[in-house]
């Protein structure tokens, strides 16, 4: 096998000269290793960093710190990693001491190695080097940090999406369900009732709430501190290069990238990846709530809620015949669940840096990407194979909608409080609803029952504030 | 004792005639205290629900399902409540199940008392009932709910302008220590160097980002779901109330309360807690990190760090005589680690919210408002005993940015890495300065070392990159 | 005011005469209080520390190092503190930078003012010193860090009899309810049939495995680093201090009180406090899922799970008359989220400990005996005011069981589970019993069906599978 | 290709025939796939299940309810699986609804039809049923509960051994460092000396007490709750079952595998997971000190605390030459952070377990098996990367012990605190060693100075307080 010489700071290495990445890589493959995921898992780190360098390379060739021949062979070399097929090139275990300077120079290596070779054909270091051309005017704490940024947004802007197909599906389950009335529970107490397409529009709401949410994070994404280099000083980058930067990036994204107002906060301070965190983990804990309500509301299928039925999708006993579990809605919750604790991981690491930067990218980029790959996957598959086969029982919900005691909320909000407290107690007792509780007390008429305490008007706001009011004013209350 | 007699929907009691609150009150006393501090120790949800029942009272009132004489009275009892003169009679432990059922009828029932003594004189629901007419058309559900929004906004109010103090703080001592060159740590190891002032700058700019991204939240406390009564449909509300309570409320505090979009989704939700405690805890982490940052910049005094001094406050020690512990700092940590686990039991009550509902009010209010709290009061006395009095030391700041090996990166950027690892190798085993190495290698010569590697001019961006472009320029290097 | 002067390594004070306290706890109190409770709101460090302090003055006696005169003022003023008469004399907030040095020599001042009164009518550090007499040959490194394990025991032998007597509670209903057979769930959804019985026996099981899982802390309290003194090597503690330390402090507690192996490690790791946090916390979720349990057990009383009715406490709504809430419950679950959130700062408080020892004690306090002190106190009244109270709906949970689909697992166990999903289906199909799908399907006969598809058989493991054994040999199924 | 055709409870569907698994798992393969990781990434589950799929086989035969040649084919296949070759044969994505039922499917699935092939030359359902002969007696309630007890206790035995060769390592350390003598530090100040020895030698029995404590949950992994079946009751399982598996298990493992007291307990409660969890993440946070130790301690190179310096493991930035980051120290800190942020999720997962038994089997074991993963793997890399080449610079380490103020203590400790002081302030503001402090105020003198305050007196507990008692007595103070 061929080998090439490298060397770094610590001496030199022979290199399998099939390899693009080189001896930095190398060396940090034999000290990490730990969590068996590479960081390239989430390619978003990667692109991101890659766009930046191109940027880079064009910027200093622009401002005369580069020769054109090696920013072109730089620019070049970005676009083929770009692509996606040198993805087996970086080859490192997504946790890392040292605040991914590794992966920084794992992409020096490999576009450094891709661009030597097309200028000189051969890899190495003799045309273009990994540090002085590919890393110029840039260091690990500025590069990094700042791709740690502009990553997020082709995240977010996964997300959102099906976040808003979320809430298409949901609010196709609202029109659908607009007439099943059913038993409203608080406490997981019987209340008054509400029909299965309020609830479930309450859940199309939340949803179009957080794809807001997670829309409204991502012009944040294109705040970078590049130029601020190893502390913050700028040290080592030439004149001109951070202006000349943002114009090349902004024109190769299409995006107003743009620098930080004070670079030495945006180095020390991850806190855009605590509220991304932050914002993914309160959509995923949402969308877990209403997962728990499909759960609850399909329990049973007889000894239970069973409000509603969810789709089969497999065997959910390898003993019990015919059991069929809501895989869907608690693979949801999982999620959630997951989110909550990569969010608190997030905060620790956050809370643990230190002086010009903290070391802990690789902590906030494994936990925050994995709450975001997660809820993005899961999201399609809730919808597909769970929310859209969901089917009301209508005549069930129709029957206790009926016979919920705290319809002599009715009474309460016409007579008095107290007067309520008497029809549900008189119920209760009786074991009667409400509607049948109120004819024997003398309260109502036959006809008045049926129409105020009809579950029907009670789920309709403006219908029944008015037909209960006109019933008050007959009964001359105050 | 004088007493009177009440009656709920349990039965009656005889409650001492001296006491505002009532029955229901009484009830959850005997069933709760469990965590031995009160709701009103943080008096912005008592605060908040007292202005919403005067503005329900004389909403009511105006569209006429409420006599002017009750709602007079009740707005009346309010305003005397919101003097503070009653919180005596909000006894109820801040830890309770059911949702604060309990708190809205503990406020329903001292409310009432205080109308009724006020138009019949005495105590008692004989004129004004607690649920009938002071709790007219709302549910603990809808104006709990609500409440959790409102009361959140003069919480902010009260931290945002710390935030705002600790920012012109750092950004004092910024200035002051604009001229003190130091070296630069990244991932604990001496790096290139920065002045103090660069540092604290850094800390200013964050903290008023996080004055900001908290007043960003200020708005959404004013959306509520009032009208939506128990389950969202608005069952027991009269015609008109909501227009007329938002306008009572809106006139009320001089701001735009308004209705949520969906009642539904605002009341299922309380996602806006997790938000504001997300806020609240970043700005928690960040400003520990800093205060980190000012430990361990201050260690020593002799074999640490040495860069700065911190007031002394007190004895740091019961054995070591003169020791000196950074105790401000340290309770600014404290404080952020609360904000943590704060943000986690906030993070897991709203993922178990459950149907029209969550229960978990009380859990969110204690761990947010705990945050709130803690943060607003840290700030202050940390930067009165704490940043205000902070000292740089300026010689042995001076001294170690003029060793450290990093400036060896002024070679790198203008002859190349590889020539820049020869010069640190140098230094490193030669035990020099950069400064002298360079002389010795015969790379710089004395005018161009002194110049070029001056820690004062590696601290000013455009002086700096000038320079090096010149002397890159003059070495004939691109 | 009479007023006395006080000094300490930063200067002097006038203290006013009727304190106890003197210059150093005046002093922290002017640069604390954030969180707004007291330290000794849970009165265990200061009980622990007090108990210290005596055993320390006749160590230091014994040995030679303190005049028996001023040992036996010093045990009488500890006798004094422990009786609880001077708690005021503790004013200090729960949250401190400095590792509650303050707190040490807030109860160094006091006692030490007390044994200075008691030898010479007043008040002052002339014969009896804070810090050369009180705290000889300690340090507050090794006293708040050896009584942060002496304070613990206390609060696990509260806790341990709670859990005790909730196994109890639970027993007493596991018994009541033996025969209530009702339907199991899985995944929420309707599975084989067991008795209300056998889910309370588990319950109570799960009760008696904590209690003795929280016993099993006690004895590592024990275990204290006494001597060590600042840094662990003993600096400043006379020849034979410890053992005669340890001595006293046996004798005092009637306990083996002893020397941990390494003082160093001692010294560094609060990994006690980490492990003590685990087992409250996961008592608390544990009880919490019982909990959550009843609620859905409880849930209805009409269109829910009604399997169970719990005791009404008050009133569950404000506007629906006749709603009860589960608040007990709801009350555990709080105090588990909680616990969840304590344990989070616990872990990284402990986390970011820090060379000689952790700075943390404040925080893992307040945390740790936050959590305990919920715990304990919510037992109580989870068992008297819910759990004794809870009726079994009998006829409901019957009549479920035998509805069950879930029954079928009686045919596959028997026929294999292919023919047990025949009869699933059927008896879904035809919304059938399993009992009579099977008649109609000609599997089993009457006389089989009402033996082996009756509930009550299938609650009991040893009538139940030999009767199925039976019949599938009858059936030559091998 | 070849198929065949597989029936479940939901219909039947083409399998390629060269696949083992079948229906179950192909279903679930359509409704799942969030993670990217495989439930087998940790291979404990499929062991633990598999060993128990054949001791249930053995059992079943012997008890007469399974024929001995469909159970010696089981038998055999389970040792087909058991070593490894049949690993691509379980696809399924490590996140799961359903709590894993489909994982005991799969492997009832492949089992069944290496089974099948092995007695009928052909894959299928028709010799040996993977739910009726594989699954036999068994539920994935009872089997993948007791599979996530069992599946623990190699992970123990990983993990253990590694935390001892890391005490080893620590003590080879401690011993090499036994006479270096440094400064300590309490909240990062300067204190009374010790040896960087006494240090390492607190870390590794830190460690070794880790590992006593891992090796402590050991024996409570082979209490199961085989032959509960779906609920507890056991419904589905022959007489004679569970007695026959344990013999089974025990001899196949060579463990004491057993019965836990109260079955449904057992199915309940995930508890030990929680308890497992606190294990390794108190360990990992441990551990994660003592890293953030070595950090520090070797911060500089020359501008911290210099005290140390950690291997170079690869070069530490793309733009400074020569620097060198501690990337194991933070490797292992990254570690921990990610265990704590796992033992939340873990904890939340057991709150919300539900009624028979918790669905989030599948939450714990990705969590769980994270941690020990990580963990097991990060110490080797620990000790022969990081600690076994620290080297400590003894003359810096030296010169600091000298001068610390703290050593006033040894004044303190002799003629009371005042003295102390005064001795602290002199040195403080003449910029002096104690030792040259004493001589200038004639406290001691030169002589006693050179013993008394040298600091490799001051690290050795019995010579230290008999010289300082020695002088004490000299000076005439009791």
């Amino acid at each position: 096998m061929a080998t090439r010489i490298e060397r770094d700071c610590l001496g030199e290495m022979e290199i399998p000269d099939d390899l693009y990445y080189g001896i930095q890589t190398t060396r940090v493959m034999g000290v990490s290793g730990v969590l068996g995921e590479k960081v390239i898992k989430y390619p978003y780190l990667h692109r991101a960093l890659t766009q930046m360098k191109k940027a880079a390379a064009l910027a200093n060739a622009e401002i005369g710190a580069l020769s054109p021949e090696i920013a072109q062979a730089i620019a070049w070399a970005c676009d083929q990693v770009l692509t996606g097929k040198y993805d087996d090139q970086f080859p490192l275990d997504m946790f890392q001491g040292g605040g991914y300077t590794c992966v920084n120079m794992n992409i020096n290596e490999v576009v450094g190695n891709l661009a030597n070779e097309h200028l000189t054909g051969h890899k190495g270091q003799d045309k273009v080097h990994p540090n002085t051309h590919v890393n110029m005017g840039q260091s690990t704490n500025d590069v990094v940090t700042s791709a740690e940024h502009l990553c997020i947004y082709p995240a977010l802007d996964l997300l959102a999406p099906e976040l808003d197909k979320l809430a298409d599906a949901f609010q196709g389950k609202a029109d659908e369900f607009a007439d099943v009335v059913k038993v409203g529970r608080t406490c997981l107490q019987d209340a008054v009732p509400l029909t299965l397409g309020q609830e479930f529009g309450g859940y199309a709401e939340f949803c179009r709430r957080q794809a807001a949410n997670i829309r409204g994070l991502r012009d944040e994404c294109f705040e970078l501190i590049v130029g601020a280099t190893a502390v913050g000083t700028g040290m080592g980058a030439a004149p001109g290069y951070q202006e000349a930067f943002y114009k090349h990036l902004s024109a190769q994204l299409g995006e107003n990238v743009r620098s930080t107002k004070n670079l030495f906060d945006g180095m020390q301070n991850d806190d855009f990846c605590v509220k991304v965190s932050a914002a993914v983990k309160q959509a995923a804990c949402g969308i877990s709530k209403i997962a728990k309500d499909l759960r609850i509301m399909s329990s049973g299928p007889r000894a239970g809620f069973g409000e509603i039925t969810l789709p089969s999708l497999s065997p959910g006993s390898s003993i019990m015949p015919g059991k069929i579990n809501p895989i869907l809605p608690e693979l949801v919750s999982q999620v959630a669940q997951q989110t909550c604790g990569n969010d608190v991981v997030i905060s620790m690491a956050f809370e643990q840096g230190e002086l010009e930067i903290s070391v802990w990218a690789p902590t906030l980029y494994k936990n925050l990407f994995e709450s975001f790959d997660l809820l993005t996957k899961v999201i399609p598959l809730f919808i597909e194979k769970c929310i859209n086969g969901i089917e009301a029982n209508r005549e069930r919900c129709r029957k206790e909608a009926r016979e919920t005691i705290a319809l002599s909320t009715v009474v309460a909000a016409t007579l008095g409080y107290p007067e309520g407290v008497k029809v549900s107690h008189y119920a209760q007792e009786h074991n009667l609803a409400v509607a049948d509780a109120v004819l024997e007390m003398g309260i109502m008429t036959k006809e008045e029952a049926d129409l105020l305490l009809d579950p029907a008007l009670l789920v309709d706001p403006a219908r029944m504030s008015e037909a209960i009011a006109k019933w008050k004013k007959q009964k001359g209350k105050l």
